[in-house]
This record gives C-alpha cells, structure tokens and sequence, in this order.
C-alpha cells in the first residue's frame, strides 16, 4: 500500500499506520463468538469529503487494495471488519447535517452523522423520524448500506422508505447522486434502490435524504406482560388485523430486557410474567393514542395477558425503547450469536415453537427477543453451544426452521460476513450469480468490502 | 421468427400472426400525437404460465428475437409498443388472484390481474390496498415495473412501498422467486427493489405479492375550489406539515376534469373556481376523519378557497376519483402528450409559474392536473404546438424548469420509449452506463423490450 500517498490525500492527522492506535478501527458490534479476524496489514484513513473518498478508491483501484468502509461500527454481521490486508475508510467526519428542509419534510445528512445527533436535530425542527434501527451510535450511511430496521418499523416501514436522496462515491471514484428531494421517481432502474443494503460493495454513501413526518402530537408505549412466549405471540396478528397500525410491536423475553435494563443501569417497569410485548402507538391526539390503547388492551386480554402497562410520559417512552433498542448489550457476556431469521409476520408463533424444539433437542436454552410484528425474530445462542461443539448446528437448525416457513437468515442485520457461510441453506439459485454480475459492474476490480453483502 | 415453435409452445389458439387480428395489441395509452410506429413483423402470444413464458424466452435468445412484454396496455410512454419486429408477449391469461392471506395482509396476484379486479377482491376480503394508479385496467405485473404512483400515495407511498415478493422469469429463461411474505428481508443486493421500475427490460414478472392493510373505518374527500392555481397550490405545503397526513393531494384545472367528467358521463361537484384541489383523507373513526377535513378547511380557507365541499358517501368518493384517475381520457381530443414532472414538493408553486411563463412565452395554453402532493405535475400540451412545429421546443422547456428546481422528468410514468430522447437534459452522467452494465448482466442478447426504460 502506498501509504504516502494516503497521507497526501487526507492529510498528515487523519492517517493511522501504528496498529496499538487502531484499535477502535478493527472490530463491530458482531458478538465475540462469532466475530472474525482482523488482518495484519491494516491502514485507517480518515477522509474530510466525498473528494478525498474518489481519491482514495483511484488509489485503491490502482494498487489493487481492498477498502473496509467503516461508519459506526454497530454493524452485527462483520460487515465493517477488516479481514484482509488493506484500507479501512472511517466515514466519521463527514459529520454535518446540511439541511433540515421544513417545507419539504426532508434531512440532508452526511453519511458521517450519528442516528442520534440526526433524531436529535429532527426533534428539534419539531419533526419527527419514525424508524429506531437499535443503538443510536450507528451512522446514517451505515443505516442505509445496511436498510436498517429496528423498532419502529411496522407502520412506515425500514429505512428503505425513508431514503429519498444519496450522494455515492463509486468504486471508479466518480461521484454520483441519486434521488433527491422526491417522493415520485422513475428515471430508469432505480439505483438508488439498489445502493440501500448494498452493504458497501458498490459505492460509498457519502450523503444521505431522508423523508421526514410532522411531528406526532401524541404517543403511548404499552407493556404487556404474559406467562409464556404463546401466549404474548398469539396477539400478534390479531393487533395487525384490528385496524391499529401500531409503530413498533417487540417481543421479548423477561430474562433478556432485564439483562439489558441491569446493564443500563435502568429498571424494567413489570414485575410480573416471562414474556412481554411492547407496543409504541401514535396518534394526532391523547384521545386517539387511547382509544388505540384500549382495542389493543382488549385483544391482548383475550390472549391471556396478565398484565398491561401504559407509559404516557416522554421519559418512561423513552427509558423503555433504550432498554429494547441496546438489548444485545446486555446478553453480550453469555451470548455466542444474535441471530436475525424472518418469517411471515403471521408465523412467528410457529417459528417461536420450532426453536422451542430445537432447545429442547439439542439441551439448551435459546433466549429470545425480536420485532413480533415485523415477523423479525432475534433468538440468542449461548456461548455453551461453542464449548459442546454444537454452535453450528444449532444455529443452521433455526435457520432451517425460518426457510421451510418461507422466511429468511436475515431480516434486517444484512449477510455481512458471518452470515454468508450459511446462504447456502436458502434456494436463490441463480440470484446470486445476477448480484455477482452487477457487483462487478460496479467495482470490476473488487476493491470495495469484498467478501461481503453477497454470498 | 420460428412461428411453429411459438405455436408448439403455447398452443394454436393464443398465437396470432394476422396483422388484422392483433390491433389491440399493438399501440398503450399514450396520446396519439406522441405515439411511435408499429414495426411491420409483429406476433403475438398468449402464454398460460411461467414456464411458457420461460420456453418464449429460451427461443428469443437462441434466435435474437426481440421481446415485447404487454400487460394491461395503459402504459402512457410507449414502452408496451412493438417497434422492432418481434415477439408480442401479452400476460392476459396470467389472471388468477392465488390468495388473499389475512393472516399476513398480503395478497398474492398473477401478473395478468388488473387492478380493479385486485382492488375488489382485496375490498371484498375487508382489506385495503392504499394506492390508486390511474386506470383500473393496467396489470398488476406493470404496476410493478414501472413503480406505478397515482393518486392515494401522499400518505403510504407509491407502488414500490407495497411490493413484498415476486416471481419474475429472467431473458435467460430461468424462473426466480424474490422476496416473499416478508416486512423485513435483507439478503444481499436488492433484486426485488431494481425489478420495480425496470420496465420489462430486465425480467417478465409473473406474480406479485403485495402488502395490504385492515380496512379503514372512515374515509371522506374534500374538493376545494380556488380561483386560479397558484392559490390552490400554496396550501399544499402547509397541509403537509400540519400533521394530518391525507391519502391523496390532488390538483387539477377546472377545464381539464371537467372534461374528464364530460367524456364519462359523469357531473364535477364544484360550480365554482377555476382550480381545485382534491384531499382524499382517511381515518379510524368519522370523528377522526371530520377533525382533519376541519384543520385542512382552516388552511385552505387561508390560501383564499372559494368553496370547500366534503364528499362523505362511498359513491360520491368513488365519482371523484374515477374523473380523477380517467384525467387522460378527457383530453385526447385536443392533447398531443401529458408530461410527467416531479420536483421537490414545496417546489410545485414555483413549476407551476415557471409552465404559466413559458405558455406565454409561447403563446399557447398549458393545460394542468397533477400529484400536487407528491411534486408531481401533468402538464398537458395541446395539438397546436405540433402544427405550430414547437412541441420539442415547449416540452423540453418545461423539462428544463423542471431539472433547475432538482426535479426529474418523469415521476410516475417512467422513460418508456418516448421519454428517452429527452433525459440528455439531466445530469445522469455514470448512472446510465451503470444501468446499461446492469441491463447486459440480465440479459446479454438484450432481447427484452429493447431500448426501453433505460438510455
């Protein structure tokens, strides 16, 4: 690697070659368990603009060397990791939200910005975001890279529906845009589309429009405790149905929200049962936000609900979506994997008792949390599964188990690096050979994250 | 072309060589004036299923022959018409709904079905399907590939945000299936999402799977009229940050709908104005419903509305929109296209006045409906321009304006054909030989819909 020539590029301070100084630059979120090796040879760049990014891709093409985008780092899939000789592109100081456009409902935002400086400044435009992908260190680009979902999905969906504009720097080094302030597009293919969980292989998001919505006059979060996953699950579809589209319904297990509120330092509100579900309303009135309240209250008590709790301050709402959203957190210390299988929202309850089985099968506890009305379920894999030798297994078990019920490996975490080991379970045929086809059309000499996003 | 082979693939009674015969098959909706030439060697085939289409596709690649994918035949860019000789491959017998899934809100449609047909069975089954693109005879297959809009997607967005799985048979032959029942699904590059918007050229689809939502309890349209359109269009904006979000903004010229009503026997509500919006809204409860249409009535009437009627009958809703969604039909006799601009929302003030300049500038009349809500204008130009030679002249000035607010030259009704000459006025620049790479990775001999969709 030509490291002088970086260092022409980004300047002497943005620069690390001593590898003691970069650590923070190696790892992501990925579990320790299941987490990959870092290469020897690593430089980490730290570029100012979308300029400096187009030079350092002509470098990279030039010296055939791959590049590792790195934004937040809160990536669960290796994605971000560094795992062959070459250059990780830490996108953190492109860091500026150029615009909130109050009139029309739209953010510019640097790819550098964190998910939270970015809910921050939104707020206080007094507009509002809907989607919550997870831990609010996660960069936009990365948000975008990855079509994070999180809470907060059901009723306007991932970010996929929010993305409106992006500016790429290309693998060639050119820089395009596409999109932009526009609810209605449709010149040609739709690039723009395809960049989103892309994972970074085919550009370098450098700037990201999001679609905004005024903000909401009022919101109520719910927890409803239950005795056992069934019972909290068998609700599910029927809230879907009602007619109350709510902004987020999550499940969890007692024992994970409690590991996550222990390690924040916070307290669960429910004393009571061993599964819960929390469901975020929203509506243009306390009235409506009640009246919402009250159907959902009636039909979880038809489904054996043994107890339900209705936070109303900002405060208690937000407690309760910080324990949710940092949830994989707190069961770091004794789990090996976060898994991320989807189904149809319909099946979940199915999905739930075929990884009850596996448990049962293999002798294991398998902990579970997970977006109930996305049908996106994260079961956790303790670390004894690797000392017995059976982590593998297990895990291409629960996989098994979400493919035969026409469901995915993964929902919203994106392949990644860890994930791709396992793609062979699910029938894509000839999809992966198209993916590979346009991979190359894009960066002909694989310069950018190789080895990820695409099996 | 191996006429036997055709034949011997989907039987001897859906293939027609007699030029006589296939007349219906041979022009979409696009106005007259704009309309491309019918090449002179033209068949058409009916296939049954995938896997005829499959065969059809095998045999166009081994002999080079092009492919022309017809669905509904509403298209409004010429994108459906024959221009090469070739292969008409018309989806009509593909007109089964497989299933309409409660559980999941979805619906699973081949992709011969029309919308109205979708859309009453999804009414029938007690669910909703939000958008509402035109003309309720366009296939649901190209709805799908050309990302259809309409009316009804201010408030859940335009095709794209419904489409959840499709069956698609590659040009290569090969028969996938992409995405499925699934809200969240992020394995790898996105297939599904760069299929919607590709206008056939990359995949005939088969079947689609959609998303729906429980029916809403309570709709009502209000119709406002306004003196002139620059006071109907200054309330778009502040609707759209009030917090009530309509399903749908409309705008029109009185002359235009009027015309509309008038070629289906039908009667405009509003004797008043020369302009008018249309707010379509929807609602958990009539009282939910009355307090938007009362906060949007505060805002027009401060944007100088000369009459605010509220349509609360389900057949009176139904009449507005019907004049609305047949706009182009009313027309015909004096239009010689219907352009398709988009801009950033709050922008469609400023389009709007720059048309008006230009229409003097060129002595002519711009007649006008549009997407108000979503920055999406139709401006319709008349016949005269033809006879006066300065067509081209007019609607690439309007392009321009466009272009200059951030804007796109088509929003909704995609390149087609006859769009495309006109997209050397935006700065694409890389994009297009990305699009052009992508095309070639789907289909090497580019046998389907040729020089469509992309430049």
């Amino acid at each position: 690697m030509n490291v002088e020539k970086l260092r022409s590029i980004v300047g002497e301070d943005w620069i690390i070659t001593k590898r003691e100084q970069m650590e923070n630059y190696l790892t992501d979120a990925t579990i320790l368990a299941a987490r990959p090796e870092v290469a020897d040879e690593v430089i980490v760049v730290k570029p100012a603009d979308s300029k400096e990014i187009s030079e350092i891709l002509k470098l990279a093409n030039i010296e055939n060397t791959p590049v590792f985008i790195r934004g937040g780092g809160t990536g669960l899939c290796g994605g971000a990791i560094p795992t062959m000789d070459g250059i990780v592109l830490s996108t953190e100081r492109l860091d500026r939200i150029e615009e909130i456009d109050k009139d029309n409902l739209m953010v510019v935002a640097q790819a550098g910005v964190t998910l939270g400086t970015m809910l921050e400044a939104v707020e206080d435009a007094g507009l509002f975001f809907p989607p919550h992908p997870g831990d609010e260190g996660a960069q936009v680009g990365g948000l975008v890279a990855c079509n994070a979902g999180g809470t907060r999905a059901v009723k306007y969906g991932v970010i996929r529906n929010f993305v409106k504009g992006l500016e790429v720097v290309l693998p060639s080094g050119e820089i395009v845009n596409l999109g932009g302030k526009l609810l209605k597009n449709n010149q040609g293919l739709d690039l723009l589309h395809l960049m989103i969980n892309s994972g970074g292989i085919l550009g370098v998001i450098t700037k990201v429009i999001f679609r905004l919505y005024p903000k909401v006059a009022s919101s109520g979060t719910l927890v409803i405790a239950y005795d056992n996953r069934h019972d909290a699950i068998d609700g599910v579809p029927v809230i879907l149905r009602s007619g109350v589209i709510p902004l987020a319904i999550e499940y969890t297990d007692r024992d994970v929200i409690e590991a996550s509120a222990k390690h924040l330092g916070m307290k669960w509100p429910s004393t009571v049962g061993n599964a819960y579900l929390i469901v975020m309303l929203i509506g243009a009135s306390e009235d409506e936000v009640y009246t919402q309240a009250e159907q959902i209250s009636d039909i979880c008590q038809k489904s054996n609900a043994l107890d339900i709790l209705i936070a109303e301050s900002k405060t208690e709402q937000a407690d309760i979506l910080k324990m949710r959203s940092e949830i994989f957190s707190g069961v770091l210390s004794v789990a090996a994997d976060g898994l991320d299988v989807t189904v149809p929202p319909a099946s979940v309850g199915i999905l739930m008792d075929k990884i009850d089985e596996i448990a049962k099968q293999f002798d294991t506890t398998i902990l579970m949390c997970g977006h109930a009305g996305d049908g996106n379920l994260h079961p956790l894999l303790l670390k004894e599964l690797c000392d017995k030798g059976i982590f593998k297994q297990v895990k291409r078990a629960i996989y098994q188990a979400a493919i035969e019920l026409d469901g995915v490996i993964t929902g919203e975490h994106g392949l990644g690096l860890i994930r791709i080991p396992d793609i062979d379970l699910y029938p894509g045929g000839k999809t992966w050979n198209l993916m590979r086809g346009i991979k190359k059309v894009f960066d002909p000499n694989n310069i950018l994250n190789p080895g990820r996003a695409i099996p």
